[in-house]
C-alpha cells in the first residue's frame, strides 16, 4: 500500500446524463448523484470514463460535464476525469479545457485507430502528462481501446512525477503483480472492472475506479473498509455479490446498465446515447434482483462488523 | 455494372495537411492536391477517411477541410467526405455542417466503443441518411473501426433511398458478390483497399475509393480505363504494381505512407499526427522504389494502348 | 496458367464416413462417392482435409481412408490426402504412410498448438517435403489451424523442387495476387473456400479444392470450364449460385453440411463425428433448397453452352 | 476450501522427454524427475498437458508416457494425466488405455478445430466422464485450445459424480470466483498459469497445476505451504518471484522453456518436438538468472519459517 496516494479507495466513474432532443447536459441529476455518491462515502469521483460514454460526447458536452461535477463536488472530494483521444492534440486540448476547470487529477486514455507501437503510445501520455501539473492516471484497455501498454512501458511512464497512477483493465493480474514490484512504489494501482478488485487490493492496490461503485456506492465503500480492517473473509463475502454487477455488465451494455440502475433509484439520467441500445427488459429484472441481494448482503455484512 | 451510379471509378482518400504548432489546416498543399488530382483524372475526392486521419481531427478541423476541398473542386469532380463518429447525433452534427458546405455525398463511418448489435448498426445509418438529402456510402471496416454489418443488414439498408454505395473493407469478396447479387442494382459497390479493386470491378463494383490513389492517381485511372475498355491482362498488369503499395500500408501505418509519398511529389503536406510516427527510413526507400516502379510500369502499360 | 500443373481443375475434399458404433471407416459409400465424383469429371481427388475431419480421426482411419480411396480412384485421377500435424515426426509418419499407399501428392498442413515463427513453420513444410518423392500443395489457414505462411515464406518454400502447389485459406486475394507475382511460375495455386474461386482463376490460379465440389461436383467442374473456355459472365452467373453453399457453410459445420448434403443424394456417409453437431433443421432445409437452385442453375447454364 | 478434495497443493506438469532420431521416451530421464519431483513434496503428477507437448505426440508415445510415470510414482503420490482430443472417440481410446494403466485421475482436455457451442463441449466431457471411474479434471484454455467452458456449462457439468475439478486458463479471475460460488463445494478448483496462483488459493482454490512447478518444486511447495499456515505476505513475496517463470513463458515457448530450465538441473530431457525451437540464447540466460533468483528467495523465505 502506497500511503502516500493522494487518491485511493472507491472512485465512481460517472455516467452522462443528456438530454436527447436538444444534446444538451441534465444538470439536475447529475448534480444529485454527486450528492449521493459523496454522501455514501466515495472518495473521488471520475466522470468521462468508459462509463461515462466519453467516446460518444462533444468537446462542449465534455466540458459542461466537468464543469457541473467539480462545482457540485465542491472539493469534498478529488474529481479526475477522463481525456480520451486518438490524438495527442486533441488530448492536450481536453486536459486544458479540464484543468482550467479545477480538477484534481487526470484519466488519460488513449483511444487508437491505426495501431502503434509502445514508443509511440508512451509519447502520448509522456506529452500529455509534461503539459499539466495534476496527477495522472494511466489507462490503457487492450479491448475497448485498442491500446496495451506493456510492464516496461508503465515502468519506464512512472518515472515522470506527475505520472501517479495505474488503472488497468486488461484483467491480467500477473501485470498487476509485475507494475506493484517493478515501480517501486512510484505508481499507485487502481482496479477496473475487468479484475475482481479485491484481489488487486490483496497484490498491493489503492483502490477501485468503477462503474458499479456508481450503483452501489456504499456496498463498494464497505468492501474497502472491510479489506482495510483486515475482514478478508467479509470482504471476498460482499465481493461475491458485488461481482454480479460485473457479470451482468460483460454481458450487456455498461452505461446501459448503469443508467437504468440509477433509474431505479430516482435519478433522471435517461438512456444510454443512440445507436446503444437500453437495457433489454430481461437484462432489467436480471439487474433489479441483482441490487435487491445487494441489499440484504449488506445488511448481513454490517451486522457482522 | 450499374449504369445510373453517380458516383463510380477513382475517388481517393485525401490526407489531412495540419500545422503541428497551430493544429490549423494548410490549405495551400490542400488545394494544390485537389487540383493535381483532378488534373490526373480522378473521378471524385474523399476527404476524412481512414487516410485523411479522421479519428485524430477536431470537429473544426473537419470543417475546415471539407469548406476548403469543396471550393478548390469547385463542382469538376463530386466532393463526398467522411462522417465518423460512435454517436449517432455527433454524426448527424457533422452531416449538418458538411452539407452546408455543398458536398455531393457523405460516407457514413460507424465508429464503436461498446459492440452494437446489427439493429443498432442499421438505426445509426437510417437516421442519419434520412436526415440528409444527399446519397451516402455506407462504409464498415471490422478491423479499424470493430464494425461490420452483415449482408442481411446492408440489403435491409440500400431500401432507404439515398443509401445507394457501399464500400467493404472487410476483404471478403464473398460478402462483395453476395451484396451485389442480392441487392439488384440498388447499391453500387467499392472497392477498399482491404480487396484487389480490379477484382471488384470484376464482381460488378463501380470503382475505386482508396488511398493510394492519392500516391499514384493516374495509374489508378489508367487500370479503371483498362478495366472499362475490357483489357483485363492490361488491367492485371498494372493491379500487380499498385498492389505494392497495398502491401506496404499494411505494414506500416497508412497516413505516413501516403504523406511521405505526397512530400516526396512536391506537396508540403507535412507528417502524420501524433502519436503516429512519421514513415521509417526503411519504409521510405521501399515505397520510393515502389513509386518509381509505378512510373515506368506505366509508360510500358502507355505504349500497350 | 501454370501449364506445366499435374494437379488442377476440380479437387473435391472427400468426407469421412465412419461407422459410430465401431469406429471403422465405411468402405462401401466411400467407394460409391469416389465413382460418382469421377463420374462427374472432377480433376483429383483429396481425403483428409478440413471437410475430412482429419483432426477428428485416428492414424488406423485416415490410413484406411488413403487405401480405399486411392484402390477405388485406381489411377483415373490423382489422389492428394491430407497429411496434418502439429509435430514433424508425426507429418513424416503419416506422409510415409500415405505415399506407401501410392498417392500422387499430398496437401501438407500444419496443426499448430504453441505459436510459431515463419522460420519454423517452414522448417515444417520443408523437411516433410525433402523426405518424400511427390508433388506437395502447402496449406496454410489462419483460422482453423492458426498457421499463417507469410507470402516472403511462401516465396522461399517455392525454391523446394516438390513443393509446387498452394492453397490459401486466408481469403485475402492480394496475397494470392503476390504469391502468383512473385513465385513466377513454380507455385500454382489452388482456391479454398474462403475465396471466391472464379476470381483466384482470374489472377492466375489452377483450380479449386473445396467441400463444396464434393455436393456439387458437375457445377464446380463447370464452372471450372466455362472459365477455361473465357465465360466469364457465365461462369460468374454459376459461381453467385454455387456460392450460397460456402455462406451456408460459413455458418455452420462444414463437415455436417457436406455429410448431409451426401445423405440427401443418397450416399451414406453418416453423421459428423461427435462431439460435432448434426446439420440442424433450418439449415436442412435451407441447403435442400440451395441444392435444388444449383440444379437449375446448371441446366439454364448447359443450355448456353 | 473444499476439504474433501482428494487433489490439492501443487501439482507440477511433466515434459516428455523424446530420443528425436527413434522417437522413443527417453525413460531414464522421466523416471529421476517423478523422483526428484516427488522428493521437493509435490501433491501429484500431471503427464501429458501443454507443458507435456500432448498435442506434438501419438498415441503410442501418450500411453508409454503414462505407463512409466505411473509406475515410477508407484503410488506415492496421484497421477493424473491429460487426455487431449479434438474427437469424443479418441478421448475415450485415451481414457480407457490410462485408466488401464492405473492412473488417479484424468485432466480433459477438449482440442477444437470446427467452432463447437456449449452443448456439444459438455457432451464431450459428459460422454467421457461417465465411461471411466476416475475423478475428471475439467480444463479449458481459450487461447490455446479454443474451447471456453462458460460458467452455465461448468455448473451443469459438475452435477456429474466424478466431475470434481476445474482449472482455468482463461486468467479471469472473476470467473474463478463465480464458478467457486455457483458450484457450492462440488467442484474444487485448480488455478493454471493464465492465474496468480496465490490469488486463486485465496478465493478458495485448492491448489496449483503448472509447468513452472516442475522448475521450481520446492518453491512452489513452499508458496503453498505459506499460504496454508496463513501466512500471506509471506506467500504474496515467494509469488512474486515464481511469477518472473510465467512472465518468461508467456514471451517465449513454455516447453522450451521448462525443458532446458531442467537440462541445466542436470535431466537429459532433450529439446522440445520440432518444429518447436529450442529456446533462444538470451532467453537461456534470462531463465538461468531468474532460476538462480528463486533459490535465495528460497532461502530467505525458509529463515523467515
Amino acid at each position: 500500500l502506497d500511503s502516500d496516494a493522494a487518491f485511493r479507495g472507491v472512485i465512481p466513474y460517472l455516467i452522462s446524463p443528456i438530454d436527447p432532443a436538444t444534446g444538451r447536459v441534465l444538470e439536475e441529476p447529475l448534480r444529485e448523484l454527486v450528492d449521493h455518491l459523496i454522501g455514501h462515502g466515495v472518495h473521488g469521483l471520475s466522470p468521462l470514463g468508459s462509463t461515462g460514454e466519453v467516446a460518444y460526447l462533444s468537446l462542449e458536452q465534455r466540458v459542461e460535464i466537468v464543469r457541473v461535477v467539480t462545482d457540485q463536488a465542491g472539493g469534498r472530494v478529488p474529481v479526475i476525469p477522463g481525456v480520451a483521444a486518438c490524438s495527442t492534440a486533441q488530448a492536450l486540448r481536453q486536459a486544458e479545457l479540464f484543468t482550467g476547470l479545477g480538477v484534481d487529477g487526470l484519466v488519460l486514455i488513449l483511444e487508437t485507430y491505426f495501431p502503434l507501437q509502445q514508443e509511440q503510445m508512451a509519447s502520448f501520455f509522456e506529452t500529455v502528462a509534461r503539459q499539466v501539473d495534476c496527477p495522472i492516471v494511466l489507462y490503457s484497455n487492450p479491448i475497448l481501446l485498442g491500446s496495451e501498454l506493456t510492464v516496461d512501458t508503465i515502468v519506464e511512464l512512472s518515472r515522470i512525477e506527475n505520472i501517479r497512477y495505474w488503472k488497468d483493465a486488461s484483467g491480467v493480474t500477473g501485470k498487476v503483480l509485475s507494475v506493484i514490484g517493478r515501480t517501486g512504489g512510484r505508481l499507485a494501482v487502481f482496479s477496473a472492472s475487468a479484475h475482481v478488485p479485491l484481489l488487486v487490493l490483496m497484490l498491493g492496490g489503492v483502490g477501485w475506479m468503477s462503474g458499479p461503485a456508481c450503483i452501489a456506492p456504499r456496498q463498494a465503500v464497505r468492501l474497502y473498509d472491510l479489506w482495510l480492517s483486515g475482514d478478508f473473509s467479509g470482504a471476498l463475502s460482499l465481493q461475491r455479490a458485488l461481482w454480479e454487477l460485473n457479470e451482468l455488465f460483460s454481458v450487456t451494455n455498461m452505461a446501459a446498465c448503469v443508467k437504468h440502475a440509477l433509474t431505479i433509484q430516482g435519478f433522471a439520467v435517461g438512456a444510454p446515447l443512440p445507436p446503444q441500445p437500453e437495457l433489454p427488459a430481461r437484462a432489467r429484472s436480471e439487474l433489479a434482483a441483482i441490487i435487491e441481494r445487494l441489499s440484504s448482503t449488506d445488511s448481513c455484512s454490517a451486522s457482522l462488523l
